[in-house]
């Protein structure tokens, strides 16, 4: 079976075509345009009530979240491609906490960044300059500990990459890229170093070439 | 050995105890005061870098954020107590995918009305009348999904009770209480009798009983 995933243009889909591409799993993608409102048509609310991308399909099973989808899909091809969870219950415990750091801490900020610098005006927002200040200072600090925590083992969880460094990638890519804020990754050595190593994986490489983000103009 | 959890007190470790008890974990509690700063000592930012509640210690494995903890305990103690992550790997997806959207959807406005109707005195802040406003109007489309969902099985993620509904006490709690917004789920017919459900557990109850809130006077 062939597991659908819809809205490949944005960043949080990325994170499940990335899982599926390392665990070897086939998949074909649907765009969905939240530009033009696609995300909130009756049908697609169906699928996610929420109106958010992505949702995958795997025959008759619809799930939806990117953490919780590449869980599923993790934990289902566990004996095919990369090991993602780690390999024992105190290795999957420690995936688990920098997955929630990832989701909780800095995510939230580069989100923030997302929305006010890069796509205020295609929103038709105004950009809110006091929560840019506010969101960069707290990335700062997060990507603080994050040096400190990569100074002391080669991936969050350990000397294996996992979902908890997957996860970052779409909004790592976003801040070196479009946001232009390649230095705050680059003033630190163990993160430079590691998003080095976590960029230029194949499937990441793939997924940046086939599924790039949607036109900004 | 006992579990040690760090702050009690306050509602994101409350997740981790109640699914202590579920599981019948023997566990003991380390009081943290975050009002005097407990949360942000050198010793605590050790065990805890970002300087949040709670932490859990299982002889040397440290652990933190709730929601990875819970995982870890459901995981390791799956033989005993209550299934908190559901049959099979189809039931663990929807548990993960209700999980994420208390994390994601539920528990960020309901955080938003707890720090500016309940703790701004005490934390010396000026509520944030529009936040309330926003925070209000999101939660209430977050519950009316809750309702619709909850009108076709009795859980979240199926007939049986998991840790996508057991991660919703503490701030569900807040509402109905201190924050004295009963209204948002009584006036939902089947989120209401959910609540009453899961709210009764002896789980829950003694939680309430023996690590209330902190004094907010």
């Amino acid at each position: 079976m062939v597991v659908k995933v819809y809205g490949p243009q944005c960043a949080c889909p990325k994170r499940v075509i990335v899982c599926l591409i390392e665990k070897g799993v086939d998949f074909e993608v649907v765009p969905i345009d939240i530009f033009k409102g696609e995300n909130k048509t009756p049908h697609y609310l169906q699928l996610q009530p929420f109106g958010h991308v992505p949702v995958t399909q795997d025959g008759d099973y619809t799930l939806f979240e990117s953490r919780a989808i590449m869980r599923y899909y993790a934990e289902k091809y566990r004996s095919q491609g990369t090991e993602l969870l780690g390999k024992t219950l105190e290795e999957r415990g420690q995936v688990e906490q920098w997955l929630e750091v990832e989701a909780h801490e800095f995510s939230p900020p580069v989100y923030n960044l997302v929305i006010h610098i890069m796509l205020s005006s295609k929103l038709g927002i105004t950009a809110d300059q006091k929560l840019i200040q506010e969101s960069e200072e707290k990335l700062h600090k997060v990507l603080d500990i994050y040096e400190e925590r990569l100074s002391k083992s080669k991936y969050f969880a350990g000397d294996f990459f996992s979902l908890a460094d997957l996860s970052h990638l779409p909004f790592v890519q976003y801040l070196m890229d479009p946001l232009g804020k390649e230095h705050v990754i680059r003033d630190r050595k163990h993160l430079s170093a590691w998003w080095d190593d976590i960029s230029n994986r194949p499937s990441w490489k793939k997924v940046l070439q086939h599924y790039p983000p949607p036109n900004l103009s």
